[in-house]
């Protein structure tokens, strides 16, 4: 397969997380976390993000949203987020299922929500016969590649807070969201008022892994329960662990989420040649939506594999990862000019 | 740590399977399944188990029962086990949360149930009242380390054909039994009349996942969206399909399961040695269940650590892995009766 | 308390149903539905749908939707309905915790959702990471009192065949339906298309108990476990089926609706003669919505009391029922009037 | 139908609740509570059983445990009970659906659990692996007809303390308990340490309705959203607190009770008389369990019907209600004596 521009989730692993994996291995250890790699990894997201947070590691992105979602909510409340949220699309039913919890959303243009629409939303408190709104949930980046300023993540903390209600962040791409914020994890998590915070590792050069980390560790009191029950407690906890210990190892995590936003950068230059070519979102992080003639993109897509996002607007999505090569870039915008001549 | 007695998740990765997730790691490939790694472990699934099956990966052993038993319940069901079984007391309540269903349980003192006390359990057909039984479920290998003999589960099976129910393996450790009734797979699966079988790969020196295998197909029309529902859905799928491809490669899984078995065996060997530790159950695969004199417990442990699976009669579990060494179990048996001397 | 126009659940039991209440008290019957009674409930029910419906008694509207969904649905489905449907915004989140699904919500003015709509929102059919869905919901008639003619239904009908959904149809106001259409149950439920529908009880002059009635007698299968683990079936159950024979009986429903829509449209007429109260929606059953200035409100609802439905808007909703008497009405109208003046 | 034997609700209402329902109906009132006669009928509760309590209604007695228990745990726990608690066999499984836990099961020879027998059941505290024991409950009345002393009860309430779990009564017969122990509810319930009741009133003479009682109002505090969403709130809430405040004036729950359980004790010396009748439980309250020849069941089915509860021991139940009479009881003891001559 030519290198794609399909998802982050079509690459492999980095070379410094497959090291960790490897040098991980020797040896018994306890399972279940109780082995030092855990407590290592455990240690570095401390410094990373503050010493009194808590942190778990679960197998996958929709387990690490619904799960900390579970510990977000009881079962009458609902769940504010943008109708195009991966936790309202792309995770099946599992944040009802699970949660019991119905989502409201919100139609957006760019990925984001804002206060006002947010503010729309919160209905009947107290109201038995409705449920009740009691968390705010965010993608950071957000599905059309966009980043939330950290003044637009204080504006809507401020809602939550006003409202009491509990704010979540999806942060399977937050590396990104931080390389293009140009800021530390902690000034648009922590302090932007995120109460929890799925940490992505899998899409940033990990094998497998996602962090579910609480700034709000009141939340985090029954949350070994609700992992085990969630079917997402590794047994061999190491190998969740030594990948997490590289990843925020010599900011591996930068390095990669960096190269992929620059890849993004570049392609869209690329594609900003092509008058014809329509970027429809900021291209604020490693993904591009464009809106191409619906003729070339079978042509393209066998140069170099890509999702058609919409349809009926011939929208299509490119993500750029940590293993895209300038050459990869170039050679789609080649192609492109060609089939756009 | 020194070499331990605790679990087979206790042990590290295989270097075949280490070498099988290097192999599958340049490049990019589909991602969910969509990739040629996943085929061809299917293929390889498929010329073990039959051509007819079907076959989908999960993250753990949890994940792989709850949902196996999803796929063949209805929410007002319930399902008949033993009172040790992994799904009624090592996986919280995922069983309940995610089926809906009762779980009834037999006391066993071998691990396993038997036909007799399955008849007892299958009460008030048709009345709404009443949970309604569907499934029997067993390990294989049990709790207690012991094999259930290939008539025992046609037994077994007689008895759910009878009543027109369904028959769930829990195979965790499913190649340690395999090497233990020196068996094809199929002779004590499909053809033993199982309809939906949970195949290990963690406990037997993979890094993560575990397979569900449908002998009975009609059961699986819907298992993806249950899969994805339930959080098991892994992105880079390629790497839980280069370890089962490794494990089904030049019979990784038997040399695994006969080694651990055959550690069992000499362990076994150098326990019976001394007259007061007692063995309480058959070793036929991996795992030995021995009462020890509770003061020895904690210096044994601190040479190689095992659990102590039940307190009140001081018996220990002792698990052998595919990197346990004949020098680890000699260095056991002479703690061990250096300590009862 | 004055005669209120809040909620045809402020009323009390019609005359007629209270008899049917003794006359069923004498003697011991069979309990959970195994009585005289239920058997002549559930012939009458037939005589007027279909010999060949199942029908099953519940105790309220919240049980008969939620658990027909559920017979209707498996946990990783979604449900189309209007974003004011009751099972939306009434329930609190009774659907999406006992059914699993995702309520996928289309904005509505009229209360009524419409075919174009609808297909706009049947996307990514067997993609296992998106909600799959199963069942389009309607109200009849709709929360806004308007009333879906016969076409309206089958067209939305046409659009389930076409895609291979299933039909559902809130009832709870059925019999106010039934007379606004001046046509017969059959022709707007199982002529249209319905596959399951909520026949209501409670608003149209009984205690409690509501109906759910299969034409689609293949989901009806298992629906006795679903009733039971719902909560829902009653033990002395003759007391449902007494109401709803008497309800079926000289055409009761029928009575009690025509009053009931009846009063509406003389409020309705009387509302009309103040140029300030702005009617916003059809009148076609026993619900009134209508803008009415702010500051009269409070003075009114001390009179008659009714529900500000939104309060933005000022919009009030005035509710008729069987023993709504021209007297409230033309006081209320008075009323208003003299506030307006 | 002749008088039964069958279950106290195969009895209808009693006269003075059927008149409290006629005295409730006319003109409107305020739905799902707001009413005056559920403030009403919420006052005498409190005056029955404390001004700190909270008591909410419901439907029925699988709506009032389920719910109740809800309220107590989290999805993760487990609840202890007898194996034969109606909860465990007699609700399909909404406990486990709608709680998520385990019932964890203690075999009963006369329908109670005793401490010893609690506490051996609670296992592996803080282990994330386990369903976590939090919740014991009993029956009382029992399933056998069999009543806790006061003292069993506190004892019971001890080991709770202990081990710091929430005590759970399901009462649905709980007046026939109140009569055989002589005793006010308080003395039983919350000086026992109870923490939430259900209170029955369908087996008591009411057409429907169950309370839900909270000694421990901190469980309370969300349980509006609960009964919501677990769909027992009434509409017309009045037809439930008129049927409580009735059995609740001039001592209606005792004279029930009372004359049910005398009518046991009558049924019981009939019975005595058969030396070839063998009773198998204490007749503490409304409940006869006996072991009758096989082959005279038919013959006395059919002219006074009665379940047989154990088709192996051939052992019958005999329930007693407010309306049993003692010429039925002389005229089952009469045909009883013929079959048996």
């Amino acid at each position: 397969m030519n290198p794609t521009f399909a998802s982050d989730n079509y690459s492999g692993v980095h070379p410094e997380i497959m090291d960790a994996l490897q040098r991980a291995n020797p040896g018994h250890v306890g399972s279940y976390g109780a082995d030092p790699l855990t407590a290592e990894a455990t240690k570095k997201f401390k410094t990373l993000l503050g010493e009194d947070i808590e942190v778990f590691f679960a197998y996958n992105g929709t387990g690490a949203n619904v799960l900390g979602l579970s510990a977000m909510t009881r079962s009458f409340d609902s769940i504010i987020c943008s109708d195009l949220a991966h936790i309202n699309v792309d995770e099946s039913t599992a944040p009802e299922r699970f949660t019991g919890c119905k989502l409201v959303t919100i139609p957006t243009r760019d990925g984001k929500i804002y206060p006002h629409e947010i503010e729309e939303k919160i209905q009947r408190v107290d109201d038995q016969h409705h449920p009740q709104v009691r968390v705010i949930s965010i993608s950071q980046t957000t599905e059309y590649g966009t980043v939330y300023s950290i003044d637009e993540l204080k504006a809507i903390s401020a809602v939550a807070k006003k409202h009491n209600l509990l704010f979540h962040m999806d942060g399977s791409r937050i590396s990104n969201a931080a390389v293009s914020l140009q800021a530390e994890f902690r000034a648009f998590t922590r302090d932007a008022g995120v109460d929890v915070l799925s940490f992505g590792g899998t899409k940033n050069g990990m094998m497998f892994g996602e962090a579910v980390v609480f700034f709000n560790t009141e939340l985090a009191k029954n949350f070994k329960y609700i992992r085990k029950q969630g079917m997402q407690l590794h047994s061999k906890m190491r190998f969740i662990s030594a990948q997490f210990d590289a990843l925020l190892t010599n900011d591996l995590w930068r390095r990669n989420a960096s190269h992929s936003n620059g890849m993004a950068k570049l392609l869209e230059a690329e594609i900003r040649q092509s008058p014809k070519a329509k970027i429809t979102q900021k291209v604020d992080a490693n993904g591009i939506f464009v809106i191409l003639p619906q003729e070339i993109i079978p042509a393209l897509q066998e140069e170099h594999f890509f999702y058609v996002w919409n349809d009926k607007l011939s929208e299509a999505r490119l993500m750029c990862s940590f293993d895209t090569t300038e050459a990869d870039v170039r050679s789609f915008g080649k192609k492109l000019r060609e089939l756009l001549k």
